[in-house]
């Protein structure tokens, strides 16, 4: 039963990823205090993996986890998943609507569902909590009369009941975590995989534009780029790239070799399915056979042969 | 003794650029009536190697060597020279300046000494001949009086003596000619290389922008682009590059292949030694060792190794 470390308490959205993300394996979860405390959990052989949130669709990246993973002992990550951000409302065991007067949450979700809130619970007062799942004991203990929380949460408090589910006051809010794990084998590629680096580029003109360059020559579409300034001061920079493709690829290798040379670091985070599955296309002149056959090409005009 | 076929007749540039270019060895130099035909003799195994002009700092490319190695047998570059254009003035034993009252030459060097003739055989008139060796023909059998050759011509003919030497009106034009051979190993890298490829570039909107970006990515310097229509029709180019480096240089290689990958039609036309000699230094990301470092790198990287 591998060890799954994730920022705690449990029954927050942290333990629901981290079970979508494991959901093969029955995996014993282990909360820490903190994403690094969590990654550290893995980096000291405490914990063979875990969970952690990188970007909110609303908030945008989590810089703890980017932090992390860009310094320490290399981690990568092997597996993603986009969990909606969409709340359930817990309440006790035979209450109703007309029951509410107060509403307890993380103030983060209480912003996120305020409307409904206001069209459904009138005249409720709310209670904020430290966590989504410290807002349930809230409701078991009497102190509040609902909680806002995570789906999982419901599995940690079965005495509590759904008065409404998949609550939002935004659709499409979501955020976006990895598995991540010490050294060893990457995962296979399927196809429609991401690649996840951290590099510091030269401080010099136009460096990051080749970088990007590097990039668009081999038809690699980038999905997300971060920067975060280094540890070495102001005016240096580390760029996190999301870009789409498996590190095994030709064009994904060839790019990130070319990386390598470029930039003064460049930190693989890992190669591993995209949560949405969509396939990745290389154009013509970047795929697998393309880059098989210039190799061989190359092979001969090298040779002197030239049957170009 | 090898057989090396040159634009004849005897006694010219390229004869003389000919023997510059083989000065190694002792070459039977052969004379053809074109340089197609020299190319060809190459092709069909009657010649061992061919000098052929490619390009002149007066008037530019020569559009017949072009041509003739981008289509046919493929054949390479393994040696290029550059040869001054200056000229010596032939008389019969015995004359000077003063005797002299026709000056014979092919029209396009009677066109580089105007000035010079203007000057030192003032009122002597001008004799139009099929070659600069024909005009000392001309002499030798007394139709004109002095005769504008290369250097070269005077071994052909002991009878006629020099009046002038390195005679131009233009001091620094000069011509460059490529030894050109069948397939066979190419030339060791020296350090001051240069290469030469013909590529036909699908007619997408960008591509010419992205087959520069492949070289300058690199730190590849291009010393040459030239373009021909191919005989798919106007509107369809090929592109004659000279770069800086080997073929052997990782660099070179790499690029090349990248070329060949995004290119409908990639020909290698040879590495060979610069004839100035001018070394090529790879900047720092695009040394043998980077690329050695990076491919090191990337293998670790796919086996999970992530030493990074």
């Amino acid at each position: 039963m591998p060890r799954i470390a994730y920022l705690g308490p449990p029954g927050t959205f942290a333990e629901q990823a981290s079970r979508a993300l494991t959901e093969e394996t029955t995996p014993e979860l282990v909360p820490r205090e903190s994403i690094r405390s969590a990654l550290d959990a893995v980096r000291g052989g405490e914990a063979f993996a875990a969970g952690v949130p990188v970007e909110n669709s609303v908030e945008g990246a989590v810089s703890a986890t980017l932090d992390g993973l860009a310094s320490g002992e290399p981690l990568v990550a092997v597996a993603e998943t986009v969990l909606p951000v969409r709340f359930d409302v817990l309440v006790r065991r035979g209450s109703s609507a007309r029951d509410v007067t107060s509403v307890a949450s993380h103030p983060h979700a209480l912003a996120q569902v305020r409307r409904w809130v206001a069209e459904r619970l009138p005249g409720a007062g709310t209670v904020p909590t430290s966590s989504t799942a410290a807002a349930a004991e809230e409701v078991e203990t009497g102190s509040a009369d609902a909680a806002v929380v995570a789906p999982v949460a419901a599995q940690h408090h079965p005495e509590l009941v759904p008065l409404a589910r998949g609550v939002a006051d935004v659709d499409d809010a979501a955020t976006r975590f990895l598995l991540i794990r010490g050294p060893g084998p990457l995962p296979e590629p399927t196809g429609a995989d991401r690649t996840s680096i951290a590099v510091v580029a030269h401080d010099e003109v136009g460096t990051l534009g080749e970088v990007l360059s590097e990039l668009a020559l081999r038809g690699i579409n980038l999905s997300r780029i971060e920067s975060r300034p280094t540890v070495d001061g102001l005016g240096t920079y580390r760029f996190f790239l999301d870009l789409d493709g498996h590190v095994a690829d030709a064009r994904v290798g060839d790019a990130l070799a070319g990386l390598h040379r470029r930039c003064s670091e460049v930190r693989f985070l890992g190669s591993f399915p995209k949560a949405g599955r969509e396939p990745v296309n290389a154009r013509p002149s970047a795929s697998e056979q393309a880059f098989r056959e210039s190799a061989a090409w190359l092979e001969r005009v090298r040779s002197g042969r030239l049957d170009s």
